[in-house]
């Protein structure tokens, strides 16, 4: 049927499954990235733990995906080489990221991929990804449902993303995003940023009262994410509170 | 999380299943369909009969699409009243009928709605559509799957082209970047907080030697600017300063 050459394209996105639940959902999303040349699937904590002979049932024969998946105890590790990311939600939320369309974000992805890796992360099939979930990504993507039925199961989903991502990696169209020249830092190194600066916050009693902590981390690090900094940024930020955690000493009055 | 208007949209296309097996898959069409606002399901010769309790379990709330299928004895009669219809086939064909991807039949679907009923015909899960009925169709709708691994189910398919329709019948009202709801701080705010940061990196003599300062400035300054944070985001980024200007005095080491 297709004669569609599948060389020569960029490097399709790993597939994140945040505590997937029902094995037979993991091994539908892994056929579903397989009809469309995905092959990179990791799986954070999944449930029933792994592997999980109602995914190889429900794989068709997508088996080579399953081999291939890795298993992560944090989200934070199924990312660290990452250096595009994007969560899928299908709720309204107080974020500032930029929220894209899945042919959008999938120009995006593909445009990126020169520079280095990228990946999508799905949620839960009971109630999606929390909060701070979706803020270890760059930005989100929603999928153009009926807000009246909006049903999308989590292969579906995995489904449609890897049938956008095929469309827009398609040679003989030209994306319209051209990749940054300082591709943004892999997660690891962000990541790394953020514990460094909330180290040095809990040393000064920033995060108080308690109960408010993790809604002031998660903004420092929406933050932080937004800019999409470079490693070489990245370093030097570090640089910057390495130089901040020692005393004042070189000038009269408080700076501040 | 969309509020897409789904008004004034053209009508959309019948999805007709030939001889489905499984009533797990038809409610896993019907659920698809709901999606996307398709709603028009006409069945022929189901194998287990109709209605089919196990399509209602898996067709999600698309109790509404279920209610209104209608079944047939013969595939001509479920197409009657279409003056333009698709059959999908994943299969090469020794067929005359022109062959397009789920994008161009799409569109070719909505452009031909004011002029009268569109639909798509979706074979059996096991051996998909005779050619006797593919003939019954005006044209070919094929799917840009990996030719070495073609594995997509009878509701995938339908999702893929319910998707397709919905995309091509409203393509700009699908989800671009929303602009953040805060919009960026003024450039008077970025720049006092551009101070404060180097006033309390100047009596940590970070900006040394001296002959590198203006650069090292610069390149603070660039970061800063790029995430366009907002007055709000600022406003935390000079109390994170203020909290990192004390001493680190609640913590064991040095967090650095």
């Amino acid at each position: 049927m297709s004669d569609i050459p599948f060389t020569s394209m960029p490097a399709p996105p790993a597939i994140i499954l945040v505590e997937p639940q029902m094995g037979e959902n993991i091994g539908m999303v892994a056929r579903a990235m397989a009809n469309f040349e995905l092959a990179d699937l990791r799986l954070v904590k999944p449930r029933d733990g792994w592997p999980n002979e109602k995914a190889r049932a429900t794989a068709s024969r997508a088996d080579h995906v399953l081999d291939a998946a890795r298993v992560f105890e944090k989200l934070e590790d199924a990312l660290a080489d990452l250096s595009l990311v994007y969560a899928t939600t299908a709720r309204a939320r107080d974020s500032y990221k930029p929220v894209r369309g899945p042919e959008e974000a999938a120009e995006r992805l593909v445009a990126h991929a020169p520079a280095g890796k990228t990946g999508v992360i799905f949620g839960r099939e009971k109630y999606g990804l929390e909060n701070d979930e979706v803020g270890l990504a760059d930005e989100i993507v929603t999928f153009p449902v009926n807000p009246k039925f909006a049903s999308l199961n989590i292969a579906q989903a995995v489904l449609l993303v890897s049938y956008a991502w095929r469309n827009a990696s398609n040679p003989s169209k030209t994306p319209r995003f051209s990749a940054p020249p300082n591709p943004p830092a892999e997660k690891a190194d962000l990541y790394r940023l953020f514990d460094h600066l909330e180290a040095m916050l809990d040393c000064r009693n920033y995060f108080f009262p308690p109960e408010k902590r993790e809604a002031l981390v998660q903004n420092l690090r929406t933050m932080l994410t937004k800019a999409q900094f470079s490693e070489q940024e990245v370093r030097s930020l570090r640089g910057v509170l390495k130089s901040l955690d020692r005393p004042a000493q070189h000038c009269g009055t408080d700076a501040s």
